[in-house]
């Protein structure tokens, strides 16, 4: 089977399939019109249209990516398959997630300001994740694995998901549960998809709910958040702080006023950068093809309807 | 029993015990007579010497600190014996060393500096600890509950203590297995007490073992580094960076190159600070003293030739 790749991605060689590498600035090789399948890394909307319009016999397409927003936007026919990367992230953000969280309790980047100011001083209160109640909103993958290493370190995890029940020792609320559970919060996490049942969804509503040390960390999705309504929380002290790995746009305009705030920690879209990531995508297409080649269902089918 | 309290610490209500409150700047109680013990926070040197001329009956020192090098460096008499606080600050040094860990490995430093100048720009390399190798360098119980949640992110971990063995996995080798394992090292994370024996260890020849990716992470005591060697290291770019919480002398002088150099991260020896800190004095002393009450030894004794 011959199957395209975008982008600079080394892919591993496998049994019974035939590597199609295509690149946006050069011509398109002639076996893209027999390909099966493309493995998608770094959209170029214009480019993958392109290939689109060449490979006839397109049946299913890889993206390497957790969140799928980008290529749903591109409204592929109906008749190809989309595939996500679940598992590919998962320890990647869980570490970026925790390095924020860590972050903010030891309060690293007060500290980090300081050092430029060449002070030495000891900022109050200075704080630890122990007994602190982690709410996590968007409880998959990344969300479990997140939760295993905090609870190591003794925080009381709590997850939201849209049906409840229990996971391993962590109860799973749906939002209707906000009111009850948000001012027990010390810090909410969303690891969210972009979807139009996610647009928006933290806005002055849940924000009111939160308590005055709360902080909201986000490693999904800027469009998860009303970014007007955050600002204002923010600005008005109604929480402690914010550390955004993602924000709507990006990269985030120069003169918002995110940028300037003490309380907000901003790190440009990295949660799931690595140098390991090259090696963890290989060993991801290896399992994932293999699967195919056996005749299986690859893991990570979309469903377009749900946005993941 | 009386026990004397040094500091602003409120200590728990306990059978048999009678708290002396002692203040440097007030009249001492007449009660400091017949105190038999003595609870030591924020040590004021001169204050303690006036104690000692009061308290005849006085037994024993509990420090509610992990190291007790600024207690022996008062020559106490033999016959008090000396306790320190192991465990109180393992969990809170485990999360200050695990958020260097990581703000090392995802750039929160960087990304810091970054924000501050408006710049949305991905730093490369970008990390992770999975897979990594973390050598502890005085392997008690911080080293332990560090191993402990490294192993979680996928990290491999080798203890170093005086004598080699196997403990729950993690191989424990001594500093003449240096020439071995340092050039393998990713991290060298120090949490050596201030001792005689642990003066200036960290010195050119251990560094020149290490590889440019390297890190040292100093958690332990100032002294246990050789400053000079260190920042000629990091200057000439033979390891990759120091996140140090602890320097000689403290505070670190305002005009020391450690400051501004962009691969040190420095934290005002805060590794063990936490607003929890207070309860879990309380904890530490309701379980201690009910050793001492039931006729047990305390724990924490103190091996003064050794110096920990």
């Amino acid at each position: 089977m011959k199957v395209m790749v975008s982008g600079h991605v080394e892919l591993p060689v496998l049994q019974g399939i035939e590597w199609v590498k295509v690149y946006p600035d050069q011509a398109l090789p002639p076996q893209v019109s027999e390909a099966r399948g493309l493995v998608l890394w770094t959209l170029n909307r214009d480019f993958v249209r392109h290939l689109l319009e060449h490979a006839k016999q397109l049946q299913w397409i890889q993206t390497l990516t957790a969140g799928v927003d980008h290529v749903l936007a591109m409204n592929l026919p109906e008749h190809i398959t989309l595939y996500r990367a679940p598992n590919l992230h998962e320890e990647l953000v869980t570490e970026h997630t925790l390095a924020l969280l860590l972050s903010i309790v030891r309060k690293l980047h007060v500290l980090r300001d300081q050092q430029r100011e060449g002070r030495w001083f000891v900022p109050h209160p200075f704080g630890s994740l122990h007994s602190k109640h982690v709410v996590i909103w968007g409880y998959g993958n990344i969300g479990r694995s997140l939760a295993r290493v905090l609870k190591v370190l003794g925080s009381r995890v709590t997850g939201v998901r849209t049906q409840s029940g229990h996971e391993d020792g962590v109860p799973i609320i749906t939002r209707q549960d906000f009111p009850q559970v948000l001012p027990q919060a010390d810090h909410l996490v969303m690891v969210l998809p972009s979807t139009p049942a996610t647009h928006q969804v933290l806005d002055q509503d849940v924000l009111d709910l939160l308590p005055e040390r709360a902080w909201v960390i986000n490693v999904g999705r800027g469009d998860a958040m009303n970014q007007e309504d955050l600002l204002q929380a923010l600005k008005q002290g109604r929480i402690a702080g914010a550390a955004l790995d993602v924000t709507s746009p990006e990269p985030l305009p120069a003169d918002h006023p995110f940028w300037r705030l003490e309380n907000v920690i901003l790190t440009p879209h990295v949660a799931s950068q690595s140098d390991r990531l090259q090696s963890k995508m290989r060993e991801f297409m290896l399992e994932n093809l293999s699967r195919l080649h056996a005749g299986e269902q690859m893991v990570g089918k979309v469903e377009r309807h749900k946005g993941y």
